[in-house]
C-alpha cells in the first residue's frame, strides 16, 4: 500500500524520535503515524458509546466463553512457570539500540522462535537486510508466526516487540536490569517486563494455558513481533505494507498490546491517537558563522528573526495563535462532554508525572480533552544555534527552528500546513529582514481513531470486564504509535489497542516492572479477548 | 592585582569562547576583559587626534631615530633566513587543544627558548601546572624573556603566543598546514603564520637584525609568550596578576601584535575594544523532559516562555529594547564625526566578510560606529532544547537562553545588569506564566579604550608611517582581547595592539597566511617601534 501522507525519514532522523528522554512517559508512544482511511465523526462516535450499558455487558459477559473458566484457573496454575518464561526473556539483553548487543537480539528472536515451535505454531523468521545507518549491522528478523489455520474460526493478528531500551545499573537501576525480581509486593522488575516482553509472551502462554486445560483456542493467531521497535521499527512499515495482502491477508481484527492504563487502578481500551505535523522555520543569513564581537550591530542576525517568529506561534496556556488550526478542530458535542468525568484520571497523577504543577488548567476535564481531543503546538528547539553548556559569543549563520502540532478530528494535514506557512511567512514579513526564510513540515502524521462500537473493541470490552470485574476505560493518547495506522491501512481491518501494564510501569525508565497481577490478569485477559473476539457479531 | 569584574569560568567554558567557528573573524578576538582603570572620555580622545597632522608627523618622523636605515637595509637582507625561522617554526605543530600534540607545543617553547638565547636573551620557561580540564597533562610553559637590562633605556613588554588552532589537509587546506608553503605571489600559508608565529619572530628578528646591522638595541625588551592562547590562555592571568610587579616591574609600555589590520591596504593601531556582558536566561517547570504527544496542551512549557522573552530583546535591525541601555552610550561628538570617514574600510569589504549583504546599514560610517562605539545584542542559542537535526517532539523541561550585550563607553557593567534583570523579569511576569524564570549574567568584561594620544601610540604610529609611508588607521574592534586588560591592570602601563598581518590573513580558518611583505616589513615595523617608543617624549 503506497505511503501518502508519511515523509520518509533518514533511520538517523528516525532514532530521534525514539529517546529515552521521554522514557517515563511512556504510556503513549511518539512517532509520527499516517493517513486515518476513515473520516471521523464526533456525533456518531458518541451515540455509539450507548452500547456501554451495564446491563447488556453483564449479560453478553455471562453468555458468551463459559470454557473461560478452565483457561483462568489453568492460567492461574501455571503461574509460576509464566513468570519463569519472563525472567528467561529479561535475561536476554536485546538492546536494538546498542550494536554490541545485536547478537543478544537475535537470540531473542531465536529463543521467541523456538518456544512458539513449541507450542505447536509455524514460524518464519524473516530477515529485513541490513541496518541503513549502521551498514555493519544486520537488522534482528521479525518474526512471523501462525497458530491455527482452521477457515471456520476468525484470524486475529497480534503485533509486539521484543527489543528493549538500554539498561545499566549505574543509570540508577535497585536491581540487575536483566534479572527478573521478583518482589513480595509483587512488582516484577527488570527491563522488557512492561515493554514490551510481558505482553508479547502474553500470547504465548495464552496458548500454552489453553493446549494444557484443553480448552480449544478459538482464533486462527498471527504474530508479528519485532526487534528493533526501540529504534525506529527500522524495516518493518516495508514489511506490514508488503504482508498485509499476503502473510496477514486472512486477518479479520488486529490487537496491539503495546501501551499502558492511564492510571494504575482502571484497565483502559486505546481508541484514538493525535496526530502530529512536524515543521521547521529555517532563517538564514551570513555565509559562515560570525563572531558578534566584530558583526553585533552590523549584520541582521538569523536568531533574532527566528525567535521572534517562534514567539508569534503559542501563547504560554498553549493558545495556537495561527489563524485556520482551532477552526479544523470538531466541535464538542453534548454527548462528548459527558465522556471525561467517568475517565480514571486525577489531576494529582497530572501532577505528579508533570513533576510541577505548571498545568494549564487545573480541571481533570479541561487537561483531558487538551491532551485528546485539541490541537497543541510545542516549540522543541533551535538547530544551528549555540546549544553547549557555558558561553560562546557566536552569531548563527542559519537557525533551523523546530515545532510541532498535535493533531486532531477533523484537521486536515494540507489544509494545516497552508495556514502555517501563511502565517509564519506573514509574521517573518513583517520584521522587514533581509534574511532568507523556508518553512517546511518534516513529516506528518495524521490522528487516528478507531470506533470504539468495532466488535473488535466490543470483544475486548466484554474480556476485560470478564478479567477484570470493571467496566474499562475508553481512551485515547495524545502522542501516537505509528504501527497502528501501518496495521490498518496495510490489512484494512480494526486495530485495537489492548494494555497490559500500568501507568507507572517506567517503560524506557530506570526500574522498569511488571505487576504480577498485570501479568496473570493480563495472560487471562489476552486470552479471553480471542474468546470474545471469536463470537461478537461483526454487524 | 584582584580582579573585581570577570566572573572565572571553568575551562570547559573558556574553550567555548575560544572555538574555530570563529576563525573567519579573528581579526578580532572574543573573550570577555575586564575593568579599565580609566573612565573614558570622547571629547577629549576627538581633540587628542589633533597630533596626527601630516606635517607634524613627517618632521617627527624624519627627525627621529635616523639609524634605522641601516636596520631596515639588514631585515632586507636577512628576510630569507626569517623566512626559514618562521618555516621551522610552522612545521612544529604546537596544536595547543589536542591533547596529542602536547609535546609539540612544548618542543616549541623550547625552540623559542633556545632561539632567544642564542641572541643573547636571557630566557625562564614558567610552568603553569597541569591543564585543569585534563589533569593528566601538564600546561606548556610560559615563555618570560629579557633582552637587555639597561637602566638608562625605556622597557617595553611585549605578549605573543607560539601555539596554534588545529589544522589538518582534510579540514580543506591547499597546502599541508605544517609546511610554511611561500607562494610566487608571496602569500606564505601555513598554520600560525599570522596567528602568532610570524609576529612572535618578529620580535627575535628584530633583534637579530640589530645585532648584525651593529645598531644598537633601543630598549629593555621584556617578552612574554604563552602557549595556550588557543585554549584560553589556561593559568596566563595568574601569572600576569603575579608578575606585574615581579619580572615585568620595570616596563614602561607594553605591546602586543596578536590582531589584524581592518583591510588589507593599510595598517592600523588599536586603541578600543568593546565589553561584552553575557547572560543565561533560565526558564523551568516540569520536573523532566516532557513529551509532546502527552503533555502538550496541558502544561505550560518553558520553550513558549523563553521564546517570547528572547524576542523582547532586540529587532531585527539591532536596535535594543531593553530601556536603560542606550542611555549610557556616550554621546557623538562633532570631532568624533569626522573620525570614520578617513578610516579605509568599504562596504564591499563588509560584504564579502559577512559572505552576504544582510547588513543593517547601507554605509560605511553607520556600520563602523556600529560596530565600535554602540552597543549591540546577540542572542546566541538555547541550552536545554533539542538541538540536533531532525525531529523530536519533547518539551524540554528547562531550557537555558544566552544572549550577550556588547558594551561601550559609557556603560556601566552593574547598571547595564540591572536593567537587563528588570526588562527580562518584566517581560516575563506579563506572560502570566507558572514556570520558573531566573535572569543572570555569566560573566561581564567591561570595554577598553586607551589614549591613542599615548606616547606608546605616539611611537608606533610613526613607526608605521616610517615603514608604510601612511599615517595608520586608528581602530577600535568590537570584540575583546582580553589579555589587553590583563596587561594594563597588572602593570598599570598603557597598552598597544599593533598587527603585523591584514584581514584576509584567515587566522583559524584553513589557508592561514602571513603575506611575505606584512612579515618583512612587519619586522622593521617592530624594529623602528622600539625605537620611536624608545625616544617619544612622556609627557
Amino acid at each position: 500500500m503506497p505511503r501518502t501522507v508519511l515523509t520518509r525519514l533518514p533511520s538517523s532522523q528516525l532514532k530521534l524520535l525514539k529517546t529515552p528522554t521521554l522514557s517515563a512517559y511512556r504510556n503513549s508512544h511518539f512517532v509520527n503515524f499516517k493517513q486515518s482511511p476513515r473520516p471521523f465523526s464526533l456525533p456518531a462516535y458518541s451515540t455509539r458509546r450507548t452500547y456501554l450499558t451495564p446491563a447488556i455487558r453483564a449479560h453478553q459477559s455471562r453468555k458468551m466463553a463459559p470454557q473461560l473458566d478452565g483457561y483462568f484457573s489453568q492460567v492461574d496454575a501455571l503461574s509460576s512457570h509464566f513468570i519463569d518464561r519472563l525472567a528467561k526473556a529479561v535475561a536476554i539483553p536485546s538492546v536494538s539500540s546498542d550494536a554490541s548487543r545485536r547478537p543478544d537480539v537475535v537470540r531473542m528472536a531465536h529463543f521467541l522462535a523456538d518456544e512458539l515451535k513449541t507450542l505447536g505454531a509455524t514460524v518464519e523468521l524473516r530477515p529485513l537486510g541490513k541496518q541503513p545507518d549502521a551498514p555493519e549491522l544486520e537488522l534482528p528478523p521479525v518474526i512471523l508466526a501462525r497458530y491455527g489455520s482452521d477457515k471456520n474460526k476468525r484470524t486475529i493478528l497480534v503485533y509486539g516487540h521484543y527489543d528493549v531500551q538500554p539498561a545499566e545499573v549505574s543509570d540508577g537501576w535497585s536491581t540487575e536490569p536483566f534479572t527478573l525480581k521478583v518482589g513480595e509486593d509483587g512488582r516484577m522488575f527488570g527491563r522488557g517486563s512492561t515493554d514490551d516482553k510481558g505482553p508479547v509472551l502474553g500470547w504465548l502462554n495464552a496458548i500454552e494455558a489453553h493446549q494444557k486445560a484443553g480448552v480449544e483456542f478459538p482464533v486462527n493467531l498471527l504474530m508479528c513481533f519485532e526487534g528493533m521497535e526501540e529504534y525506529g521499527s527500522e524495516g518493518l512499515d516495508e514489511l506490514i505494507e508488503k504482508e498485509g495482502k499476503g502473510y496477514f491477508a486472512d486477518a479479520d481484527a488486529v490487537c496491539i498490546s503495546d501501551n499502558y492504563w492511564l492510571g494504575t487502578e482502571k484497565p483502559c481500551l486505546t481508541y484514538g491517537l493525535r496526530g502530529v505535523n512536524y515543521y521547521s522555520v529555517e532563517i538564514s543569513g551570513p555565509g559562515a558563522d560570525l563572531h558578534s564581537g566584530v558583526f553585533g550591530g552590523t549584520a541582521q542576525e538569523p536568531m533574532t528573526d527566528l525567535v521572534r517568529v517562534l514567539a508569534s506561534l503559542v501563547d504560554t496556556d498553549g493558545k495556537i495563535q495561527i489563524p485556520g488550526i482551532m477552526e479544523q478542530v470538531a466541535p464538542v458535542t453534548k454527548e462528548e462532554e459527558g465522556l471525561y468525568d467517568n475517565i480514571s484520571f486525577t489531576m494529582e497523577t497530572l501532577h505528579e508525572s508533570l513533576g510541577a504543577k505548571t498545568t494549564i488548567f487545573e480541571d481533570k476535564k479541561s487537561t483531558l480533552m487538551a491532551r485528546w481531543r485539541y490541537p497543541s503546538l510545542s516549540v522543541h528547539g533551535i538547530e544551528g544555534a549555540f546549544s553547549a553548556p557555558g558561553a560562546k559569543t557566536v552569531i548563527p549563520a542559519k537557525v533551523i527552528g523546530k515545532f510541532s502540532i498535535r493533531t486532531v478530528p477533523n484537521m486536515e494535514i494540507e489544509q494545516t500546513n497552508e495556514h502555517v506557512y501563511k502565517y509564519v511567512k506573514e509574521v517573518f514579513a513583517k520584521l522587514g529582514s533581509k534574511n532568507t526564510l523556508k518553512v517546511f513540515a518534516q513529516h506528518c502524521g495524521k490522528w487516528w481513531v478507531a470506533s470504539p462500537n468495532h466488535w473488535n473493541f466490543r470483544a475486548a470490552g466484554k474480556a476485560t470486564e470478564r478479567v477484570w470485574g470493571v467496566q474499562p476505560d475508553f481512551t485515547r493518547e495524545g502522542g501516537s504509535i505509528p504501527v497502528t495506522l501501518t496495521f490498518e491501512q496495510a490489512t484494512g481491518k480494526n486495530v485495537l489497542l489492548l494494555p497490559m501494564g500500568s501507568s507507572t510501569d517506567g517503560a524506557h525508565s530506570i526500574n522498569e516492572k511488571l505487576d504480577k497481577k498485570n501479568y496473570i490478569e493480563g495472560i487471562k485477559l489476552l486470552g479471553a479477548y480471542l474468546h470474545y473476539v471469536a463470537e461478537e457479531p461483526m454487524e
